[in-house]
């Protein structure tokens, strides 16, 4: 076969996302799914056929882009394949002991960490995991030759930056970093309400940013959180005694500090916030009105220097006001001063009170 | 004395705020406070002039604005005063109840629902309070004719909506609404720093979101934390054991969709955002690069029609694309969609997922 083939089991945002991305690269791109996903795939060129199950087994790389409750019985009858076979659940463990018990030989566990809020292949780009990183969860038993073709293809095709991590590790991060903050968001929405109807309506947009994970779709999650209910009970085991020492800790003004700057440190060394190549942002507040055409002005007085806006929130003080924060790169926040206060907007340096 | 007299003791962002709008309504205003922020506030209109604190009580309204801990002190001090006296404290039990046994016979507790990234003085403004929650905390022993007094400030030099809480239920839902959300954050970022360094790194912008606050100002944070302990304490117990729950629950698939129903519901009905006259919101979801002017090239696009973009965050979903969420008029979907596509962006209503 002259043409290398990929299979995707499941043809949307994600699965559609690696199938315009693979074509693009070379690939010949088998898809399966319902009919009308498959016909609307074909026409936006994230698949050049459709396949049925048991002819994409044949193919020399298969992506299992599907829920991942159905990913195990995927692997049971993925035996006798001897293609490389790659997942992209959100969660590790359970998938990559299902394979092994499955005797899928070459098989390698994917979670690229990108999306979109637009789901579905109507929203997918080749271009979706460019720069993204992409974790890969090889174990002892993984066969240097399966690992190499799928984090090839990862690099040199999907644009993405393949970083390994150990699946169980994997899964206790995911539970950290997603899965405990809906739980929290959950927890605070309910003791809020309890205290009375009331406080809900007094709620800030801080407020907001911290639970908006709380209305997130009840079905996803319920299979989200029992597909990795160890990695969750762990974290939340540990979170339960963090919030205990913060409890004692409640009227100890020095220790109170010391947490919080410890915290202050954690904060900085998160990533999902996007760097400039200097490799500093800054963040500048700019106090606007709530009116039609304002965030216009600001956003076109930084456009007008090339000063690119990585990102942006508004924090409200009142029905009439807010702070827009802007995070620029370091080195143009002189310039986007300079040109806000000649405009009249009260604007300074410095990030989140 | 023909001019009502205002005093204002430590005049920052909002004591200021208050002496401008006071002075507007026709108010003679004294602050106290340092020389050097005295001089800044007259220069910029939120006092007529300078004063002691000695001489602060013979005011007929006086405004309590220095940090919370020196409140009690303060009030001492009070005890002869016939004016009317009142504070913007963010915990409120304790405070009325040292106001109670310093013998200060017509306070009325306050606390402004309204602020604003930008510190001091110079970023006062007469209009900080319009259209905000002013939470006022009379109990059974607050002289009628004081709270009027208060009550009608608020609403008519100040702008803000009055809203009677009891100081103890008050000091429960700042808990619940900015307290515990603190610990949360503090607590999540050491659990996420301890399971590997490198957890940190992968974090999502809506990890950023939710531990933004964890950043805080440390000595900020443990004084704020002291005076509300009581009430902290109590609105962790309950969140405690909502966790339990949830921990009860986590491999139970309908429970924990009950559990996200029922947060969902509550973060429906929180406040804290901008609604239209229409009393409808709706989000828009749209696709963009990462790159300078594409954000003027969608917020000009919304108010060349007029649109007004009442909220509005960024969702990265890798280091080039985003999803910019705008919160706008539901009545204004379809026109801000059309115009969007019209324009070649990928958009689509819907909020968070």
């Amino acid at each position: 076969m002259s043409e290398r083939t990929l299979g995707i089991v499941g043809v949307g945002l994600i699965g559609g996302s690696i199938g315009m991305a693979a074509r693009r690269a070379g690939w010949e791109v088998l898809g399966v799914d319902t009919a009308a996903t498959l016909v609307r795939a074909m026409e936006l060129g994230a698949i050049d056929r459709p396949a049925e199950l048991a002819e994409a087994g044949d193919v020399d790389l298969l992506v299992l882009a599907t829920p991942l409750s159905r990913i195990p019985e995927l692997l049971r009858g993925l035996a006798a394949t001897d293609a490389v076979v790659t997942d992209v659940g959100s969660a590790k463990a359970a998938v990559v002991r299902s394979a092994a018990s499955a005797g899928v030989r070459r098989f390698v566990g994917g979670h690229p960490m990108a999306g979109s809020q637009l789901a579905g292949v109507a929203n997918a780009s080749p271009d979706l995991f460019r720069g993204a990183r992409y974790l890969l969860t090889p174990t002892g038993d993984t066969l240097p030759e399966a690992y190499a073709v799928v984090t090839q293809f990862v690099r040199d095709d999907l644009g993405a930056m393949p970083t390994a991590v150990d699946p169980e590790r994997h899964d206790l991060m995911v539970a950290a970093l997603s899965h405990l903050p809906h739980l929290l968001a959950v927890a605070l929405l309910q003791v809020t309400s309890e205290i009375s109807p009331d406080a809900l309506a007094l709620a800030g947009p801080s407020f907001r940013d911290l639970t908006r994970v709380g209305a997130a779709n009840p079905a996803l999650w319920a299979d989200i959180l029992a597909e990795n209910a160890g990695a969750v009970r762990e974290v939340l085991s540990s979170f339960t005694e963090a919030m205990r020492r913060l409890d004692d800790d409640i009227d100890d003004r020095r220790a109170i500090e010391r947490h919080f700057e410890g915290s202050g440190a954690a904060y900085e060394a998160l990533g999902g916030i996007l760097v400039e190549q200097s490799g500093h942002n800054a963040d500048i507040a700019v106090l606007i009105e709530n009116r039609p055409r304002v965030l216009a002005q600001v956003t076109t007085l930084m456009g007008s220097s090339d000063i690119n806006i990585l990102d942006l929130y508004m924090q409200h003080s009142d029905t009439r006001h807010a702070a827009l924060v802007l995070t620029i790169d370091a080195a143009s926040v002189d310039r986007a001063l300079e040109l806000l206060h000649g405009a009249g907007f009260h604007a300074e340096a410095g990030g989140a009170g």
